[in-house]
């Protein structure tokens, strides 16, 4: 039940469709920030303030698309 | 008539054309924004921010490019 | 006479050439801006804005140079 | 016991795992800094700067995705 | 003697060297900014600007390490 | 024991392992600032400032990632 992997969950790339593969870019993208900033009640706090200023979504939009380029070409593109 | 996939629409990288690829890399990343940010009304706020802001605008810009880069691979350029 | 594609001019990644394939990619991340922000009136606002500004028109370079990489790509590099 | 290589640790972009690709790809990316800001008590003083900045996390996010794209490739995505 | 490409010198992303590949990217970089900001006087007022300044200093590099990824691969990296 | 080359040291993006690539790519990164900002008085002015800050010292952290990224391929990622 524990969390094994902290920095790609199940330890692969591969997954069974561009929406899980999505999916994990925005997981993966968010372990980033986890490892740099452990401490769980900062990263809470700072969540409202990324979330609610308009050039910090779009930063965060540029990192799962560079996230999601890495995992989509690792499956092929689910061709 | 719902819509199942909340990350890529239709749940494919694929598209007929360069125009519709786009229009993916565009609908993709608008799909970030939105799980990153899920209450609609925060977001309303914030689209005229970024609308009006000529360096937001641009990074915008720089999102869609690198979405469409992937997208655009994975159609073998619809060459 | 009228412009059918809103993204891809041309609905088309092929250029003859390097020189061509760029001013694509210029165009390119030109429409992005328009569909962001639709209105004639403030797109023509921002103008001077970011072509007065060496910040913006530096990080314009940068998604020109996205788009390029694309296009440079779907082109074979015009070998 | 010691360090000899002060960019690449191990020399090496081969890992075992795309978890051990992350994390290198995670070290890669302090290194440069390191290089960059040899004064360890300067990087010590700098570190709350950015763990505690929404901005600067998500900037040290793009980096890692960054790297760690480059590593992916590198050992063919763990395939 | 007239300078006949506007965007790419030469028309072709071909050159004898990683040097000269360098150049070359160096040169299309300043050429982005030359058509989106066509007026010479304002570009010349606009130099000191990011020349004197440590975070633009860094983003013209950046921009230039991009069209060189491009330039680079279409030489086949000098190989 | 002149430097005959300004943008690429040696002419040559091949290395003998990714601990020499990196140290290319960081030289390679220096070396636009050098032709960018080439006055040697105020590019040691400015080194304390990027040296001193975080967020420089990520944008420089991602000049390198993008510039190695080149490199490693260029040299089949020394596999």
């Amino acid at each position: 039940m524990s969390e094994q992997f902290q920095l790609i969950p199940g330890n692969s790339l591969k997954t069974n469709s561009p929406e899980d593969g999505r999916a994990l870019a925005v997981k993966i993208a968010r372990l980033t920030i986890k490892i740099t900033q452990p401490d769980a009640k900062t990263r809470e706090k700072l969540r409202p303030v990324y979330a609610n200023d308009a050039s910090m979504l779009i930063a965060i939009g540029q990192t799962v698309a560079m996230e999601f380029a890495t995992i989509a070409k690792a499956n092929n593109y689910w061709k």
